[in-house]
């Protein structure tokens, strides 16, 4: 089963937005196991609309659109998509209904650009739409179907869950389920992680095993094909094990915990709560631990010491340490996590110093330096890194590697 | 001058990846005065890659593809486009220099794969890469022309700046020079910076104005068209004049200043210092501040107060005021500010606290409810704000708002 995404909207080609809907779109269908062959963007012109979807219908058998069905007049895909089935626009009772009640709660006059939106092409099914104005529409005809979303990417996301991934999981036919499970890993570069593991990718047939990598942390995907959910479960059981077997100190989760989630989750296990000592990363760890709903439950204080006079004052790092070692040395992150500790009244004090870029290298410690320490009941652990790439990329490489360090500290 | 972008690979269309590389394109692209009427991404393979770029070349004058260019099996753009335009691939000699160089200077071994870089389409004009391996090229046939780069965005956006923005300038023509100039605001909402600039917006014509926003700053980009830079220029600046005197209090910068920069600017020039008291933002706004080098000239430190005993141990908020108040009250925000500014050692203080969601809201301070305070010299100055979306769009905006209203402070 074959799939086109056609992205609708001109701000996509004025280079000013970065398309995650369609990343979102993709990734779905994987799951589902359909694959996406081509994905097309295209500007709110109608002739260059009914072209793209033309073609689409012709080489894809499931063609999925995002955008173009808001209230103004350049809102086209309604139009574009009747069109190239042959069709008028008629109006849904059901989807007026929703659109006035959806006015109403909100206490908001609807506008007369808004009542276009109840209007869909003859004989389209619509897909209801929980968190916005405009429904979508599902079109089917000579064993082609045309799915329409809108490109506001929460209403996309809510109504392609509760609808279209049913009606496509339907579609692609009884007797076939694909189930995938994601494994996690950090600590651990991607071409490593590949040879630890490269006998499995170079023999898998079904399940498949697919490595991704993202900055800092590296995921396998293992997607299985079979009759029922139960049998792709004993597919994907034995090669999660063979999987986590090979890599086991760098496993911490699975289908999209972030490092943070998972860190959170065993601080919390263990009773444990920590305090942050940052000096280059400036608060970013303490910004993604703090994602996580619920995290001050183990997280509790975070100072910043961005100079070196407020680790002395702050974190009681003694000036003798700065003065022989520097900021960015063992020693001084050591201090600043024992300190941390001390200061927070925590159970561990997580430290990180280092040089995020580009100035301030030299020839001893260049660029991407970075010292990490982790101060606990039982001792305090050292690492020390050499990161590349710019600025942010140094911070979020060091930021991924410190709570890695805190997530082994807790598992020994 | 039409442009259709071709971005190749097949882990686009997986869901994996988010395409940064099309919106880099197509950015530079209208930057020069060059519409992108369509974007496809297609897979690696050989058959969709020939079909996709026969069509770009009858609908588009200039078709830019991403991709494919490395030494893989995988790797087809350079045989394909060779294949759309009827010519075989040829050694370039060059190419094949610079490529054992490439190696020789890092002392590494080219392998057999690496070889294939240095084929071109016959009577293809050769894009140097001066950050990679893979040369691009450019073809030329019957009015139209295939401009390839390589995927990686560090050598896609140099050999584009280096090489292909000067082509596409000549290409374009003589006499015609495009300038863009982007006016940054911030405190003011998207609507309502276009009802203020409304009458301008209807009846632009040359130069245009271009409304953007991101999340809590909003941009108008003036772009003008004539027959030399400095008549360019002198189109611009009465614009830029009449939109920034329209918004003055919310203007902070031009051309891709971020709002910390502008800030750090200002701090610098007035020799200022600022410590952070950050609670549900847990450090985002120090990780902001500290992306811009230099900021250890007026950042000094950041105490992220993510407990009420925090605030109190490290802040001195006196503990009454959490007791009568909450934590998410004018006289803790500005109690926490103070302290910052106290043992910080710094000019100025600035504290966050509020509820980022989806837990601890309640109908007296529903989630998005948060105080920002910034004390100074002169006295402390408070705000209140309610902001809607999830737990880290929350965190953003209040990031946003409470650089803002510091930028607003220095500036009184």
């Amino acid at each position: 089963m074959k799939a086109e995404l056609v992205m609708v909207g001109s701000e996509l080609l004025l280079g000013e937005t970065i398309d995650t809907n369609a990343t979102f779109l993709a990734g779905e269908l994987a799951a589902l196991g359909i694959d996406v062959h081509f994905k097309t963007t295209v500007g709110d012109n109608w002739f260059r609309l009914m072209h793209v979807l033309s073609q689409a219908l012709v080489r894809a058998d499931v063609v999925i659109t995002g955008g173009g069905l808001g209230p103004t007049m350049d809102d086209l895909t309604r139009e574009a998509a009747a069109g190239v089935f042959g069709r008028d626009l008629a109006l849904d009772e059901q989807a007026m209904a929703d659109l006035e009640r959806f006015f109403e709660q909100r206490g908001r006059a609807m506008t007369r650009n808004n009542r276009k939106q109840a209007y869909l092409p003859e004989d389209a099914k619509a897909i209801p739409n929980d968190w916005g104005t405009a429904p979508g529409f599902i079109l089917e005809d000579n064993g082609r179907c045309l799915i329409s979303l809108p490109g506001v990417p929460r209403e996309m996301r809510g109504m392609f869950s509760a609808t279209v991934a049913p009606y496509l999981a339907k579609r692609r036919g009884e007797g076939s389920v694909i189930l995938s499970r994601s494994l996690h890993f950090s600590g651990i570069g991607e071409s490593a992680m590949e040879d630890a593991v490269k006998d499995i990718l170079l023999t898998q047939t079904n399940p498949t095993v697919a490595p991704y990598a993202s900055l800092g942390t590296v995921k396998l995907r293992i997607t299985a094909k079979a009759a029922s959910r139960q049998l792709c479960e004993n597919l994907i059981e034995p090669m999660e094990e063979q999987l986590i077997a090979r890599l086991k100190p760098h496993f911490f989760g699975r289908d999209g915990i972030s490092l943070e989630e998972a860190l959170g989750k065993e601080l919390r296990q263990q009773n444990a709560t920590v305090a942050l000592a940052e000096s280059c990363t400036g608060g970013l760890i303490g910004h993604r631990l703090t994602n996580v709903s619920g995290s001050s439950d183990y997280f509790l204080a975070g100072f910043v010491t961005y100079s070196n006079e407020a680790k002395e004052a702050i974190l009681n790092v003694p000036q003798a340490l700065l003065l022989e070692h520097g900021a960015v040395s063992e020693p001084v992150a050591k201090a600043m996590a024992e300190g941390a500790r001390l200061v927070g009244s925590t159970t561990w004090g997580l430290a990180v110093t280092g040089i995020a870029g580009p100035n301030g290298g030299s020839d001893a410690k260049p660029v991407g330096t970075v010292h990490l320490a982790a101060a606990g009941p039982d001792g305090t652990y050292h690492e020390r890194h050499l990161f590349r790439g710019a600025r942010e990329q140094i911070k979020d490489r060091t930021a991924t590697a410190a709570l890695d360090l805190l997530r082994r500290c807790l598992s020994h």
